[in-house]
């Protein structure tokens, strides 16, 4: 009987002072629980998302020394887990010292690993390289290795044969992707099932959590144990990792799936806990229910969690939020006081000549409703301090001896408010109140820029930035319904039209908002983003022909031909649209905040882009002349 | 007799028309010249520094149907040009289509490529996977290919056999790092070479500039051409090409070189120009001299190249230029004054009561010199203003009804200052100017974050970002000797202490400046980010330990004892500065504007950052320990 224990731990990257000690807890634990074997995530030492840290020597020794303190407790235990493995003696393709990323079985204070390989480890066979990953970058992948050694990759792939209390076990080792192997040229699962009959698989993994992934998992694991007939059991880690611009929260979600795939047991999401379970009892537990939640609960939870993370990871423990009184703000203050305490949130409001009476109110209300501090900051006096300012400097023309004055249109009045409240007002307040303040953009408007740099676009974090303006509404509600099961959020918030409320233009009493009409806009946005084949203004234009658009980017039917009577409608808005998305708004995403990521593809480090300014290919401008007539 | 033009073109990233329309106008010239045959750069056609636009599948059909109008135009010369290829039948390993960077060779509108390739182009063999690359995230290796056919990779690489005027030449295809294989476990010109004598190499880049890599590549291409017995043609792009944050110039440097590895022809840096020559005669050209100037002159050229095009690619035509009276932002003016007319160039001065007459009086030499636009904005009303608005404020405990008020401190107060410059005053002054304004921080400040964020560290661009304190001197004594050839940059304003004047603790004519001792302290920040095996504090203090540091940084010797008299006192200064480092700084670079490119390693996509604070390692605190007697 083999007692098997999943740790689900949270790794601090970069920290593998604090894992190890961590991992040191979970092995006492384990043994007090009388289990055999406990199973640690994938880079549960170092951490996953380190950016370019791995190019410091120290800090591979590091690893390698805390490496050698687990193995050391491997003593009437057996301890799985993944750490960076170093070859000092060789190089990887960059110059560098040789990495892998590895997994490390030790028993007794030894490692075991299969006898094909040249390595007392297990070495990850398929390197991510796309979105957030870059582990080809750091790591030697198996394939290299074999092809240096001359053999096979299929030669070094094999399992590891463990011995607890007399009986033996073959175990196939899997380091994440090695799991996911659909788009590969090989298959580590079937190789290692071929080779013999295994009496389980382990997947560590540092794997992000995303909408739709876990559902996707479930799925792609249980199959994978059913057709290897063997069990399949999934650690990985909970925390938050980052890659600079984007942050990712991990969950966890440790599985034991039986031989038939069935899911016996799992882990909660983002729980520091132990799934402690025997591998020969194992089909005989419950089968966990699938659950399926809104969305809105999955990105409330991550959210909620990545906050709480993020604070801590850069030791803040105060937000200043500003509150317009529209939804973004609000949501961003509800969000918050699930996390900190109500004497560390101070709402500022920052009202212009512009705002009305109706927003001003809300806000004060939102601030009432979570009991959290509060006051007001009128932005008038210092606006027009600036624009006086700016219109009276005399501009001495030194190459000619004459003088200018420039002038302020209103739109550049509209982004001198926005900065005032940023920069001036909330970065002020911010230091005096001993944290930061928030960036409340949300990702229509992360998408095409529709926001002021080191105005609305400035804070020191984006919570929402990986969420259309529609979740925005849907988090909205389940907070109010399902978290504080009270109207937190006014309802009128959510009721009125969304508004800058910059100018007289933008009168929210009036119904004048935004220019982005969301139903429509955040799935054309999608489409540029979050689509597998992302899609350009030819593919767009092509749909919009052949009358199949609003299917293909998923937004409700009736919009296009409601809000674009004619072709040159549709086209100057979509034009519009993709300039600013490939151009200014590239220069801000440069600029923003860290955004944490809940999507399929979120701004930043998962989303790699270029300041090059908008395209259009022949194919979209021969269509759009034919659409014109022209 | 082959005669043989290499267009050293200009590559728009992300505008396939554009440079196919430039390609079709070299093919004429060439022609005109009566050259057989016109060799293009990597990429030519889509340009190199995309980032995710390789997704766009419309993109990619562009890029192949912009090839199909080169192919076809080789009527009477033959064509060589790098662009991606694409197999719509296979996949890559993120699952999207499958993606070569290729090289194409077009005679008579057909392609010509080796025997043993399945397809009718080669593909590059070594795909860079460090520093600012990114090719394994986009691109199909030859290798995988090759275990994808099951045959071996060397079966693959093969010479092409060119017919010109009734002989055939054997040409060995590389593309950019299939040159630079040192670090490779195959090296494709040995390949290419053992399978026949060759007549020539082609090797075909989109190698960005940095300090020192020309020379390297002489010494590289001139031994390969040697061993190899063959010339070796190398032909890169100029240009500038971005990964967002990240800005790279492409100086082209068109090479040829003989059998003996002797350099015979060269392109001048950054011209769009064509190099004609006879491959048969080509040993009886003159050898090119080696010509090496200071870092200053390869620095200036790059950066006025850099500027001039960023500004191109944006769409913008006028600046505004923060002047201080200090060394960077002198710097900053007198470049942008190599590439933009004095009237497209506003140059403020924004005094608090900290600035003195001294500094003052610097700033508006340096206008007056350059005879440019020149404006005062005294900041001073404004930031009592916000100090006034923000300490008055009432904050209201809505937990318990009592009201609070916040204190702005004198660091408070700077802050307030350094933001009220930049997005109050130069944010607006651009917007009425019809511009952008420059940040202006150098690579000592941006590596610690000395800076304050949305104040002097913003801007559109940061042209001297990548150069450390004493390069942005040398830039300034350049600029003055061998630019302008007069004071341009008063000499005061590069002899005087440099000081952000931001409190009474930071006074000009009392010598007191930066926290920063720049002859020190730039070679230690040099250390942790360009050197090889990034150094962090267990490195340091070692080298500290065993008296190699000044050695092992390259500062001048007796910079540590007379600054730092006791181990504390030097592994304070160290903490200090790791901490801003790894903390404060790397949210500050999240945020910062994009950096132009000249070193060995530059902020941002090249050195890829998360934000996970500092770390000390186990053998630095037992180090430090002992050093203080613990």
């Amino acid at each position: 009987m083999l007692q098997i224990a999943l740790a689900q731990m949270r790794v601090v990257p970069g920290r593998p002072d604090r894992n190890t000690e961590t991992m040191l807890k979970y092995i006492a634990n384990a043994r007090k629980q009388n289990a055999d074997l406990v199973i640690f995530p994938e880079m549960a030492i170092p951490g996953y998302l380190l950016g370019d840290t791995w190019e410091q020597t120290s800090f591979l020794e590091e690893c390698e020394s805390c490496g050698e303190e687990i193995i050391a407790a491997a003593q009437g235990i057996t301890i799985m887990f993944g750490n960076v493995a170093v070859d000092w003696t060789k190089k990887n393709n960059d110059g560098r010292v040789r990495k892998y990323n590895a997994f490390f079985t030790a028993q007794d204070g030894r490692l075991v690993a299969p006898e094909s390989m040249p390595y007392p480890f297990v070495v990850k066979t398929l390197l991510p390289n796309y979105r957030e990953f870059d582990d080809t970058r750091h790591f030697f992948s198996l394939q290299k290795l074999a092809r240096e050694l001359g053999v096979a990759t299929e030669n070094l792939l094999a399992p590891i044969h463990l011995a607890v209390h007399g009986t033996t076990y073959a175990v196939g080792c899997l380091l994440c992707e090695d799991g996911w192997s659909d788009d590969y040229e090989l298959t580590p699962t079937d190789i290692l099932r071929r080779k013999e009959q295994l009496d389980f698989f382990v997947n560590i993994s540092s794997s992000p959590y995303t909408l739709g992934k876990n559902e996707k998992r479930r799925r792609l694991f249980g199959r994978l144990a059913a057709t290897a007939g063997a069990p399949l059991l999934y650690v990985n880690n909970v925390g938050i990792q980052n890659n600079g611009k984007t942050v990712y929260t991990f969950d966890g979600m440790n599985a034991a799936y039986d031989e038939h795939g069935t899911l016996r047991v799992e882990g909660e999401p983002y729980e520091e806990t132990t799934q402690l379970f025997c591998l020969e009892t194992l089909r005989e537990q419950k089968a966990v229910p699938e659950k399926i939640e809104p969305d809105a609960a999955y990105i409330c939870r991550a959210l909620t969690y990545g906050v709480r993370l993020f604070l801590e990871t850069i030791g803040m423990k105060r937000v200043v939020i500003g509150v317009s009184g529209g939804i973004d703000s609000a949501v961003a203050a509800a969000l918050y006081a699930r996390v900190l305490p109500p004497q560390d949130i101070l709402l500022v409001n920052m009202p212009s000549v512009y705002n009305s009476e109706t927003t001003k109110g809300l806000a004060r209300r939102l601030a009432e409703n979570l009991g959290c501090r509060y006051t007001t900051v009128p932005i008038q006096p210092s606006v027009e301090l600036t624009i006086e300012q700016l219109e009276s400097a005399k501009i001495e023309n030194l190459f000619d001896g004459t003088t200018d004055r420039l002038s302020i249109s209103s739109f550049m009045a509209e982004n001198i408010q926005a900065r005032d409240r940023s920069s001036r007002v909330l970065a002020g307040l911010a230091a005096a109140f001993g944290g930061g303040f928030t960036c409340n953009a949300n990702k229509a408007e992360t998408t095409v820029g529709y926001s002021t740099l080191y105005g609305d676009q400035s804070g020191f974090f984006s919570a929402l930035a990986d969420l259309w303006k529609h979740q925005v509404y849907d988090l909205a509600r389940y907070l109010n319904e399902e978290i504080y099961k009270r109207e937190v959020i006014p309802q009128e918030t959510i009721d009125i039209v969304p508004s800058a409320e910059l100018s007289d233009a933008q009168d929210v009493d009036k119904g004048q908002g935004d220019p982005l009409i969301y139903p429509y806009h955040d799935f054309l946005f999608r489409s540029f983003v979050e689509r597998w084949q992302k899609a350009t203004p030819q593919d767009i234009l092509e749909w919009y022909a052949n009358g199949t658009l609003e299917k293909e980017i998923g937004c409700a039917s009736g919009l296009v031909g409601k809000h674009f009577p004619t072709p040159q409608d549709f086209i100057a808005d979509l034009e519009r649209w993709w300039n600013q998305f490939s151009g200014l708004a590239v220069a801000k995403r440069i600029q923003a905040p860290p955004i944490l990521a809940v999507s399929r593809r979120a701004f930043g480090f998962d989303h790699r882009e270029s300041q090059n300014g908008p395209y259009y290919t022949k194919k979209y401008k021969a269509l759009k002349a034919k659409l014109l007539g022209e």
